[in-house]
């Protein structure tokens, strides 16, 4: 129905004639930033404000048998206790926003563990209390008895028959037969097209791989941090850093039970989410606590809490088998991907099923995904959810590939290329896409062509994201003395404010410094999908710019008005209303809005809107590394990442995106990973033990932005913060592969494993 | 060209269907405050926020000569110190914004005195530190050298030739002939219709008086209190208690000369402003420091600081002079008023002199006023800014009119009210107004004729104001569950967020409960002026009827998109749209919400307009006092204050407006007054000795309401918040009058001075 009913987006404006899209003015949270005024989820305080903190179980997997709080709530300056016994236990109910899709049921479970622990550092009880000192005492004098159960953290090892079942309520979904008995595997999901045997007995050449990533987490600077308020009479107040005011809202209504209409939602600044806020651990607890004593409750969470308890992405094993013709057509792809969900069902196997082969043109492959839970931290979405693990995988193989038909890794990715027309692997027919032209951006790139020195190795990989569109709300509103003001409902995570300030500037004729970009809070603008699937330019940008069309309509007819004539004899040319009668004098936005009261009133529109037409992204990425023979040790020498970015509304921040994701591809690549003892317990849950890359670990990564515009968006934008992530696992395995002349299946490619390596040929 | 373009109000809904409108639910900001939760302007608190304080001058008049700060500066912990010099010069500019007209560079000098200190208690320097004890010492530090001039501060001693001149600069308004001189008359304003003097010659009967009144602070609970940040990019922020964050944004941005699109403003609770919150005394200030220093800075004022410093209204001389006919028919009035104005032109002499005689349809009069400066703090609106005054004397001598005739009170008012199709005093003509029914309401009432006892007596008076609409934006949004959000941005201070809640629940089909108000801040909704002048209800009510207008047109549109029949098929009935065709299930508002993402996206509207239309007001009140001949105390035995409201979207809020307008009008009566010591300080400048009533001392004050639909509106309602407070004054000097047998002339009515007058009998 949603094709139906979807309102076309404007025709994209002539390029030529843009003013302020497409250049690169300051960013306008950059002075906020810097100077520490930001304020971010654990910079405000309240009137009365109590320290709120969780008790995590230190068990995997075990059952809770009891929990007596009496100690605790008997201590001086404890104001209120919670246990899941203070959520109501919600029903089984399928519930999907934006880019995390969540069983409500378990988010809630997730939230606060009713009668199993499921991973170290799971909640079990919270406390909220006048002082930190107080609140940590409070958590010690909370007894919890707990039957530990047998664990298991491996995917594979949790698929096996005889794995500890986590959930006796789970049986296997998408099999062709109804399971018999509870399963770790939540779900099994198959892509097919063609016949694969017979695409197999027709290939001259085969390569296969059994290819495995660590779980790793999003690593945002910021630690997830709220504050909420429960009021007398049911209204209540959050303050949050997220990636979405209203994800937030939705979720704490459900968990709690109340009305979208009695929470307040105020985004605070975010220090990082990259998929990782999309959903919620702190505020439902903070908002039990303070329902429970009436004081505002603040929560931050440590660091430690952040890598126990909150989602990192899926380990994973991905099984690749290409098979090609002599002259490079690969004509046969069976890819299995088994990816860990963490305690509860979700992992992003399926978009990793998805685009596993969204960048080629195969006429015979089948793609088959496993979603299991395991006794660790339930998986959060992260950049591009799924699609780097499963593009490591086929990138590996296809590099594979194409050294053993001697090929050049670009050229054989071309000959397979998906173009316009081309039926895209997951469904969809390809339009508008320029991933010819990114490949080719690469291939011409004075980089690809550099010589390289011993132990230095050169690897492609190449990767693609859908980007999604949805449900938007933006207001443009004229200030009096013709500033305006642009609003939205989505947090800035990637620069949104500057797009949107530069949209709306653009179509106002304004400068872009007279036009302030605002985030809102959930009761001051309408609803807006969260920010994530790299959907905010696209989407809301979309409503941003119709909400400024209707401003400058608005501005023709008071102008027609005040110059009796005919609307039609106005036109809106540089900011000012435009007579054709040229003995009428033209009226700038400020003349106009200062005419505002006599001509109706203030001058504004909202629009919402569910945005279509996305448009996907696809990235070439070509990396240099430089192998210590010694110790191991990978440095990236030289990285160019070429995307088909659509239009650039601001490019460096579009750079930025680029050169951000490919510095947490490259850590992902080489150094971050969950590392748990045998008891299940992570043992790295720190920046010091789990070594996210630093400046000096990378060299300036070149962006090289290819600009294939989106029809589907006024100024032909399409998403551009996830693809980058996409390539980069591939990439650096494929240059590793170059610089000692072995594959290197099992990431991350730390310096024991090259070293092994090395050792072994 | 207002009137030509000003947009229609829907016609007024049929009274009998109403659901909500007229009902008393749960005020929805109740439980917030009466439980301390509710964030008044003092209540925010930011990192590294500094403590600002303003050093105040000791003289009513004088020169500065010097101020050396460098003794401030150098003290650790003070981290900003600013003076005039810190802020723009601005050049003299009229500019309106709503209740509050103000010439610009007098608003700026107000906020901080660059050449003369023009009142006792004029900032003359501020100060930022990191504690309140250091910006204490460093006030202390700063060396102001003075050279102390003549002062002024009574009304009459200032219009004398001889009188000190305070702005030099200043020549009397209004004139006939260019005034040769600089004077302390800043404008004299004339209203006149027919012979006055053949009025007189026609007269049986004349009664004349002189009567004064004091001047009185507003007295709300909360002092000004602010936060301001100003960013290293402009950028600002400002969180404040007042009436309007727009007025506001637009005051901070003239005075520092900064744009609209710098300033964000958050608007606080508000703990009271009764017209005295409509302009800027610290955010300018607060700003300025936080530029000078990068921190936010928090500034709250103490009593002392409010009384001296912040607008009081008028003390004031009114002259009556009114000819009737034997018959009781009024013919001619003279009235001139004389009004303070304080440190700067502008008191409320204007409106003054526009209500005096609104009441009443007389043939010939003539209305002088004079708006007269002083050295005193620059008035500020309060509560019908100027009405109160002038009908004080009016009152007064209809009242002495009615006992020369013989004539009951009411009668005397009755025989001469204004109705329908009568030309006001001030101008327009009147259409339906309730001003007959609400005397008829007092003539009938069961007060009316109560018996009095000895030392009793009963003071009947009339009272009239304006009512304004103007400039509002609202919006409505469902949320997907299928409540809602009413977004204004008028602060609240007397029940809009009720009344906007509940016009929205009725045409939405929506229990109240299920709709949340917001206050929004400057840059998350578009222009609104300033809540005052009691437009609130009236214009930013109709933007939100509108607004909610506009999505049930758009429920019906996507109803019939989902039911697959013609928009014009579908109705709105009860919170749901019902198909004619009766085998299509109706769909409600939740269900059309959950539907949201597949007809189109987030439902909601936003609209602005400069409402017209907003329709006067009339109060008829009756009180009864007992006077103590020992001690001359009055004790307030009984009050009935009629009304005509319109509509009263929710009563108990109406009669609320109604009681606190009498209460401050008892207090104006009987207690309150600015004493001045021969240096020109106060000598009361705190609620021990500047007394207010408290609820000891007053009666329950019954409220009737008399509903006479406004048409204009769309619920029928129109601003009550103003008028009750116009007639008490002299409601309780005629009942003084009746107890005590002679005309006390001069408020406030205090023991003294009835203990004279009984003394003198």
């Amino acid at each position: 129905m949603s094709d139906v009913l979807e309102r076309p987006a404007a025709a994209p404006l002539d390029d030529g004639q843009l003013k302020v899209v497409g250049t690169r003015p300051v960013r306008p949270d950059g002075a906020e930033k810097v100077t520490g005024k930001a304020m971010y989820g654990a910079d405000l305080a309240l009137p009365g404000q109590l320290v709120g903190k969780i008790k995590r179980s230190p068990h995997p997997h075990a059952r809770i048998v009891s929990i007596d709080t009496r100690r605790a709530r008997a201590l001086p300056g404890v104001k209120a206790v919670v246990t899941a016994a203070d959520f109501p236990d919600l029903a089984s109910e399928e519930y999907e926003a934006g880019e995390s899709a969540s069983n409500l049921r378990d988010l809630s479970l997730n939230v606060m563990a009713r009668d199993k622990a499921l991973y170290d550092g799971h909640a079990v009880a919270a406390v909220a209390a006048t002082s930190s000192a107080i609140a940590d005492e409070a958590l010690e004098l909370i007894t919890v008895e707990y039957e530990v159960l047998p664990h298991v953290t491996d995917v594979e090892a949790s698929m096996a028959s005889d794995a500890p079942v986590l959930h006796a309520h789970l049986f296997t979904q998408g099999l062709a037969e109804k399971p018999s008995a509870p399963s770790n595997i939540a779900k099994r999901n198959e892509i097919k097209r063609g016949d694969l045997e017979a695409g197999f007995a027709e290939a001259d050449v085969v390569v296969e791989g059994r290819y495995t990533t660590a779980a790793v987490h999003q690593g945002y600077i910021e630690p997830h941090a709220c504050v909420a308020s429960f009021g007398a009479d049911g209204q209540c107040q959050v303050w949050s850093s997220s990636q979405g005011q209203f994800m937030i809202r939705t979720y704490c209504a459900k968990i709690l039970a109340l009305e979208s209409s009695d929470i307040r939602v105020t985004p605070a600044e975010i220090g990082g989410g990259f998929g990782g806020k999309t959903t919620v651990y702190l505020e439902p607890v903070a908002l039990a606590l303070s329902r429970q004593c009436g004081h505002p409750v603040k929560m931050v969470m440590t660091r430690d809490e952040v890598f126990r308890a909150t989602g990192p992405t899926s380990g994973a094993v991905v099984e690749v088998k290409l098979g090609a013709k002599s002259d490079g057509t690969l004509i046969a792809a069976d890819v299995v991907l088994k990816y860990q969900a963490g305690a509860f069902p979700g992992s992003p196997v399926g978009a990793g099923s998805m685009t596993a082969l969204a960048c080629y043109d195969i006429p015979n492959f089948s793609i088959v995904g496993y979603d299991v839970v395991t006794n660790t931290p339930k998986v959060a979405a992260y950049r591009a959810p799924g699609a780097p693990i499963s593009a490591f995988g086929v990138e590996s193989a296809v590099d594979d590939m194409a050294l053993k038909l001697g090929m050049d890794p670009i050229a054989l990715r071309e000959k397979n290329a998906v173009r316009d027309g081309v039926k895209a692997s997951y469904g969809p027919t390809y339009r508008n896409i320029g991933y010819v032209e990114t490949l080719e951006a690469i291939k011409t790139h004075p980089h690809y062509a550099a010589p390289l020195g011993p132990n230095q190795g050169r690897g492609v990989a190449v990767g693609f994201w859908f980007n999604v569109g949805g449900e938007s709300t933006a207001a443009v509103n004229l200030n009096e003395d013709g500033t305006a003001v642009v609003i939205s409902g989505n947090p800035d995570i990637g620069g949104s404010r500057a797009s949107m300030a530069m949209m709306a500037a653009e179509v106002l004729g304004l400068p872009v410094e007279k036009v302030r970009p605002i985030v809102a809070d959930t009761a001051s603008i309408g609803f807006s999908m969260l920010t994530g699937g790299s959907r905010t330019t696209f989407a809301t940008g979309m409503a941003v710019t119709q909400a400024a069309q209707k401003v400058v309509e608005d501005l023709k007819r008071r102008a027609a008005m005040l110059m009796d004539v005919a609307v039609d004899e106005v036109e809106f040319v540089n900011g000012a209303a435009v007579c054709r009668d040229p003995a009428k004098a033209s009226l700038t936005v400020a003349e106009l809005a200062a005419k505002a009261a006599q001509t109706g009133g203030p001058i504004g529109a909202q629009v919402s809107l569910n945005a279509q037409g996305a448009g996907p992204g696809f990235g070439v990425h070509v990396c240099d590394v430089e192998v210590d023979p010694e110790t191991g040790h990978v440095t990236v020498l030289r990285y160019t990442a070429a995307q088909d970015v659509g239009k650039a509304i601001h490019p460096s921040y579009v750079e930025g995106q680029v050169q951000g994701g490919v510095a947490q591809g490259v850590g992902w690549a080489l150094n971050e990973e969950y590392i748990f003892d045998r008891s299940g317990r992570m043992e790295n849950p720190g920046f010091l033990d789990y070594r996210v890359p630093v400046a000096s670990d990378l060299p300036m990564i070149d962006a090289v932005l290819v600009e294939v515009a989106n029809p589907r968006h006024p100024f032909g934008a399409k998403g551009v913060g996830e693809v980058p992530i996409v390539p980069p696992l591939a990439a650096v395995a494929n240059a590793v592969r170059g610089a000692i002349g072995r594959r290197l299946t099992d990431l991350p490619l730390s310096p024991p494993k090259i070293r092994a390596a090395i050792d072994a040929g």
